[in-house]
């Protein structure tokens, strides 16, 4: 049987990374100053610490600054409030993240929504939400834009194909759906209470999952020579997992994201693209 | 044969336009105070002073205020930008909505997204677009809500349905998008660039044809049973005409909107509605 070609996003991210590199040094040279990227984590959570840790040392890597906000838990609405009102004005920070989530009573929203849009790196304002939905320019939210240069990579042009997303979420779904309708695809988005998801997802020349269910999406609901993206990322006693029946999949599949090491690396390549083109737009 | 339902928009928006009339006097009596909605026109546009004429009479059919600012073609973007900061203060002014297009060289955008987000009651600033794809409170649309509103009346739950919008406007497809997603439906966007449109169309439960094409969708592009909403207004020498080949396709849809007296209609009822709305968010 003929097999599908696997994406490899770590060597695409890889790529992604050096090219960014090169761009902040050559945007360095140029004007003399530095990208800088601000992270804020409040509260003491293992898996967001190593997230952050793993955000702060990728800007190393490519020559943007890094400021790294590290809270107590029990820091106070306002004192966050005021933190992020200061990089705003901060010429020296391109971009800030709010790692999400924050420990209660504290409003991941609110604070994600105080960030300047031109220093919205994970592009999740409603500003930056609103532009995208609108075709304005602006900062797109990193794994969605992270999967676009996937499908660039593996050759895939969106244009006049049916591209199928498996789940709506604010961070994900919802943005994958503009950037593909943006590239014109005849874009359809279900979610748990589509009538006959597997009908659906046969449909589609491009097929993205992103609801961690692990193996949710079966080798017979692929159509024949579809591109597969898989966005889950679901931590199960065997290992990381995706969305997808990865195995039976790619027997049907013309190309075909693994995970890991598919769509996971892109998001921080992503992260630090956004922040250069944070900086260019602000000039900081 | 069997022949579809028609939607009467003109008596659904007669309804909705009762109760708006209701829901005023009664916050009126309870707050003392009365919704207000600012028009703005620049310039002589015709067609555009019709609309808005016809937007101040039915404010003031249901006890709306009305604030009628008409302004020569000339006047300058600093004016215009002045007036909507004043009324964007104004506490008698709920809404405010910027009559597009704006003669050149105004920016209809730029102006559009000065209105101060709780007062934007035609939905289309930045703002109340990345609320409403984010799942945010706030005003939507009034095309696609009018759309909701004639659904709900005709006994369509859109919750598990496929829904299939032809057009991708930042007016009408890409908001009516979002509502139907709230709604949970599965949802697919369709444009110029799609492959085979007709049979994209015939998968519809709920078919909406937004695209300025008289009589695009024919007959047998209709799923038997589906509804289909034509928002198309197409003014041909025989009169006005929307995107649906209507006598085809009213033989096998189960309910139809006719043009004209279908969705054009709701648009008006929606914006009274929303500046009550608005009137009840800022308390004016």
């Amino acid at each position: 049987m003929s097999s599908a070609t696997i994406i490899d996003g770590k060597a695409v991210a890889a790529a992604v990374r050096a090219q960014v590199a090169e761009d902040v040094a050559a945007y360095t040279a140029e004007t003399g100053r530095t990208p800088g990227l601000a992270t804020i984590l409040v509260g003491d959570d293992a898996g967001s610490a190593v997230y952050v840790a793993g955000k702060q040392k990728a800007c190393a890597e490519v020559g943007i600054k890094g400021f790294d906000h590290r809270l107590p838990a029990d820091t106070s609405r306002e004192e966050l409030l005021a933190l992020i009102d200061a990089l705003n004005a901060d010429d020296a920070v391109s971009g800030i993240l709010c790692q999400l989530p924050v420990p209660a009573p504290l409003d991941g929203v609110e604070l994600t929504n105080r960030i300047d849009a031109r220093k919205d790196v994970d592009g999740l304002t409603i500003a930056s939400t609103g532009r995208l939905s609108l075709g304005m320019d602006g900062l797109r939210p990193c794994t969605p834009k992270g999967v676009m240069l996937l499908l660039e990579h593996a050759g895939v042009a969106p244009q006049g194909r049916e591209a199928v997303i498996v789940g709506r979420s604010n961070l994900f779904g919802k943005p994958m759906a503009q950037l593909l309708l943006a590239a014109n695809a005849t874009v359809t988005t279900c979610h748990s209470r589509t009538a006959d998801l597997q009908a659906v997802c046969r449909r589609a020349d491009i097929l993205i999952a992103a609801v961690g269910v692990p193996h949710l999406v079966k080798g017979d609901w692929v159509k024949p020579g579809a591109t597969v993206i898989d966005v889950g990322m679901n931590r199960l006693e065997s290992g990381l997992t995706g969305d997808v029946d990865f195995e039976a999949a790619r027997e049907v599949a013309s190309a075909i994201t693994p995970v890991p090491g598919g769509v996971g690396p892109m998001t921080i390549a992503c992260l630090l693209r956004n922040t250069l083109t944070a900086a260019r737009m602000v000039g900081a």
